[in-house]
């Protein structure tokens, strides 16, 4: 099972995340542009994902609903620089609607190698306190419970 | 007359620039936001600026094309994300068309006190070469001349 890398140097308002998934980049592509399957892996299990809006294309925004246990809904959404696509990945900006004004800038780039796949993100933050306060709201813990299940689901579309 | 401030602090993808205006917010809101002003300041004084696409609105797109003495064109594309706003300011993505593929996300803030405006623009690059790389092409020197002119735009449309 692959592990996840995610990187927030101390003074440098970036987290970025790596993983290798065994699934080629057209199949773990699709896992993060298709509305349907993205609900499936994106965010800690304990909550459930709802997609709002999405609107794949240069300009096209984007709106997702994370629901708790409790029922509280935590909105997040952005704007595509660029349509997405398997080459030149997915540059979307991100807002989470809790803390409304602070924006980041999200890069996604998909490499694959031997029938693997690369995903690395690269999340720019306005400010480090911007970052750190993404880190504090347990980011970190959304991150990697998130590739556990895209993991799973690429196995599972892959028939394994 | 106000002076430019530019950091580019070693390490650090971003670029920040700060400059007091004398002039309203409103007024300097309107200089950045309307495109008839905007390519009457953006730029250095010997190339021309022609604006192509101006969509102030979430999700948005505008594009530039800055044309050069000998006839060059140079484009500039992005997508606002949110509605710029005077209380909100503007937030938008930033590629420069001659090097495709490198995206930054700019935050421009406006605040005023005694009647003047200080304008805060934030540039997070997706990497600390990415950064280096606008310094190196005269990015410095694009910003200062940009900032003079604007000055006097703001001087010319208070009638001083």
């Amino acid at each position: 099972m692959g592990k996840t890398e995610i990187t927030a140097e101390p003074g440098i308002p970036q987290i970025v995340t790596e993983r290798e998934f065994e699934a080629p980049r057209d199949l773990v592509f699709r896992a993060y542009t298709d509305p349907d399957l993205i609900v499936r892996w994106l965010g800690p299990r304990d909550l459930t994902m709802r997609w709002d809006r999405h609107e794949p294309r240069d300009g096209g925004r984007w709106r997702y609903v994370s629901v708790d246990p409790a029922g509280h809904e935590h909105g997040f959404h952005g704007v595509f620089h660029g349509a997405p696509s398997v080459d030149g990945g997915i540059v979307q900006t991100f807002e989470y609607e809790g803390v409304p004004g602070h924006v980041a800038l999200e890069t996604v780039t998909f490499t694959e190698a031997d029938g693997r796949t690369l995903v690395r993100s690269v999340s720019g933050f306005q400010s480090v306190e911007d970052r750190d306060g993404m880190i504090a709201s347990g980011a970190e813990y959304g991150v990697r419970e998130s590739s556990e299940r895209l993991e799973e689901l690429l196995a599972d579309l892959q028939g394994r």
